[in-house]
């Protein structure tokens, strides 16, 4: 059900992440280690900032390891800032308007869970989306409902309360509904400059989030690895599942646990609550 | 802005109507004479009954008149009652889940025609919809708000009635809203039996429709016509615009009027009210 | 790397095979327990006799396990003689002219395997064809090479045989080149009456094959089966693995073998030499 | 039949040529004024170069007009070359591998025309590709035997001697086979550097083919022209058909003629002679 990653550092070549890292994000479109199922081929997304106003994005219904725009886009768009998503999905149509990431103004969002039993909890949580936000939901998932939640709720201003109020609803709404543990996510958000991510499951068990470790910490664990000496202070990356087995190099974000990502590398962590 | 075609009678090889007539629906995706436009390439849907429970539907995101599935289709599947169209996207996404014909049990639908300003009215007019159906509607169009809400007023029991009370409504929040003019339409419904069409533009001058006129006329008009002399009294087309200039063999609806062909080719029309 | 499965017998809805059996080949797309990769989500096709001309075909990129069309005409097509096909690409890109059956006429092929090292040996393989079918090879498949060395070689008249000479000729042209084991397969054919199966390696170790035992024998061996009871002596599946664990029910077809299943639910094998 | 545009300048985001200009390459997809057909709706493709290696390739099935991928794209990508082709099929498949630009290395290729009763001469063109170069045709039109023909009569290093060595030996070929007027083309090349296109048919009146005029004289005759005022002299624009009715901006390339356009704008014609 899903994998994402989201890069914020220097600017690289999208592929470096994608299809260059030994189990990055194409490769668990396939075969996923650590998801609810080893192949996520419903579909995927890129959105990256660069060049252009806000950020780009490339949603396609094609399974990520089979497209080839995919691997041309990845191979010629340089990006400081990117997240990648590769869907495997549960009754919502494959289609690219059920694609993460998505997109409002300058944010983008993705997400990995789901909430339990959307098919009834739907029309009472599009009710609570600002109205004016309303007619901006283009397809039928789960997701995309969250992230107009979010806005309603001020993510533009403060986007971890804004997820925490947002989850709040949903449980609530769960709960008229007799629908327990009604949440499962991790999210990923990001702005153009920083990078925001959550880690939360209503009934706890929540999907797997990983972050890098400080690039200091890893180049001098690997001084033999040449694609980790090139790592700078600046570099940081948030992953459903770790793109390698390398001890040292992944940090798992708890449950229950927001992080945000600032330019320069810093990484922060908190608790989560709803 | 789309072209829709629908049969009821003798059963035929859909590629009779799609392919073998001389301005067939698939010719009208590429070059429709009385159409908004042209060009009806943002993809198309076939719903027809025949085999297996209730009626099957194929839709494509690709243009008709490019896609080999249909041509393979056409040529082999035989069906007495099905409906085409072809559409040219006016805002909404080109996605399978916004194609027509849309289906619930055994009914189809289709539209040629728009809700103005959809984009304000949206959430109104989703909310009037029968909370059990909210979560039915998959995709971003007018139409398949317009069919939802038609179910919610008795599609299943009185079609034109129900249609008659959905475009009221539609009007009624458009006034709310300050949209005049709230609904140009033609209406395609098929229940598995009989065939029901209406033609209605809230400030007049209505999409084309036109109704094939009795086989037997169409026979004596044109004895030398081998696919006239197969036509039998049970046969009766709807069509966005005639397949032909031939005289006499097509009718004009008239605007504000409902059609509705039951079986053994009975052909009935009456006013459509708000 | 690819699965297909074909039916002869007494017409039934395509689902039944597609969708209904526990571990049929829709499911084989996502979770294949005997190829060589567990996801064959690369395309499919389906090619059906009924209705119309000569047999139907679908194919479509979209993965099997979540195309709705594929769904809808399973569930709304009968046939007596039916092929499906779910890919795992190795190379040629996923369009629908490489996704499986390709057709000629009357005649419908699969294939699971491959041409080792086809780059090298392509040129001289379609250099072989018939000149005047040289034009009909659409697709960049060294399945479809193959469909027209068969037909070059006989296919309509000997169908076995031509396979035979035909595989001949792929490891010949293989020794020039300096390509062992050249041809790796087993191969699915029909015409419209009966079906021709192949499973067939140049250095052994070929492609799984299973076809069904009689029906008189399944029926016996579970008749608590509903399904089983509904099955008749003119029934037959070959598969590329067995859609269930029953013992009894499934027999490997051995490796250089060539099996014929004609009307009647008659089942002949023979040792196939190249 | 195709419609093509290639810009070599300033470096500019590709939104400003395919979306921007009032009967830009997209409109052309749905409103060709001067092609064999106003649709070009059979898919399309962009290359261009800038970041990474060599050019990137964007291709799709989906008609331009409607593919939310592109409009991304073209907002979030600059370059000082690229090319867009958007695609009228006449007979091949509509597929990816039949999408233009083609290309090898640093090199790409589009084409407007065909080549008459290919299905005839497909066979002999195919076995004039250099022997290493064949299994690299992927696809099943024209236009990318075309290109591996020149491949093998020097493209890269002698362009347009290559196309005419190249259109010769398709005239020819086609004189064997009792095919008069073969070609029928305007080409359009690309290194990364330069711009070379040809416009010729075999029996005259070739596909239009357009230049836009100086920088200089652009700006002089429209100085009130926003747009035209960020030209600089490096700017040029090779169209298939004008992006815009406004006189002295856009000089008709002659028939039989090839063209160049270099660095710093120079822009230089000479017959073509076959």
């Amino acid at each position: 059900m899903c994998r994402w990653m989201a890069w914020l550092g220097q600017p690289v070549l999208i592929e470096e992440l994608l299809f260059k890292s030994p189990h990055g994000i194409v490769d668990q479109s396939l075969h996923a280690r650590m998801g609810a199922e080893p192949t996520n081929g419903d579909g995927f997304g890129l959105g990256w900032y660069g060049t252009g106003e806000g950020p780009g994005i490339y949603r396609s219904v094609s399974p990520a390891w089979g497209d080839p725009n995919l691997r041309e886009l990845a191979a010629h768009v340089e990006s400081p800032l990117f997240m990648t998503h590769v869907r495997a999905a549960i009754g919502s149509p494959v289609q690219e308007t059920n694609c993460h990431p998505f997109r409002r103004g300058n944010w983008l969002f993705v997400h990995n869970g789901f909430i339990a039993d959307f098919h009834l909890l739907r029309r009472d949580l599009m009710l609570a989306i600002d109205p004016d936000l309303f007619a901006d939901v283009h397809g039928s998932t789960d997701t995309e409902v969250v992230f107009h939640l979010a806005l309603t709720f001020g993510l533009e201003e403060d986007p971890i309360g804004a997820l925490e109020r947002t989850v709040g609803l949903i449980e609530e709404t769960g709960h008229r509904h007799g629908v327990a543990n009604a949440v499962q996510a991790s999210f990923g958000v990001a702005d153009g400059e920083s990078l925001y991510a959550v880690r939360y499951a209503s009934g706890g068990d929540a999907r797997s989030l990983f972050a890098s470790a400080d690039a200091d910490a890893i180049r001098h664990l690997y001084p033999d690895n040449p694609r980790f000496q090139r790592l700078t202070r600046d570099d940081r990356l948030i992953v459903s599942e770790p793109f390698s087995d390398l001890p040292g190099v992944w940090h798992e974000i708890p449950e229950a646990t927001s992080a945000i990502v600032r330019p320069g590398g810093v990484f922060e962590t908190q608790p989560f609550h709803t």
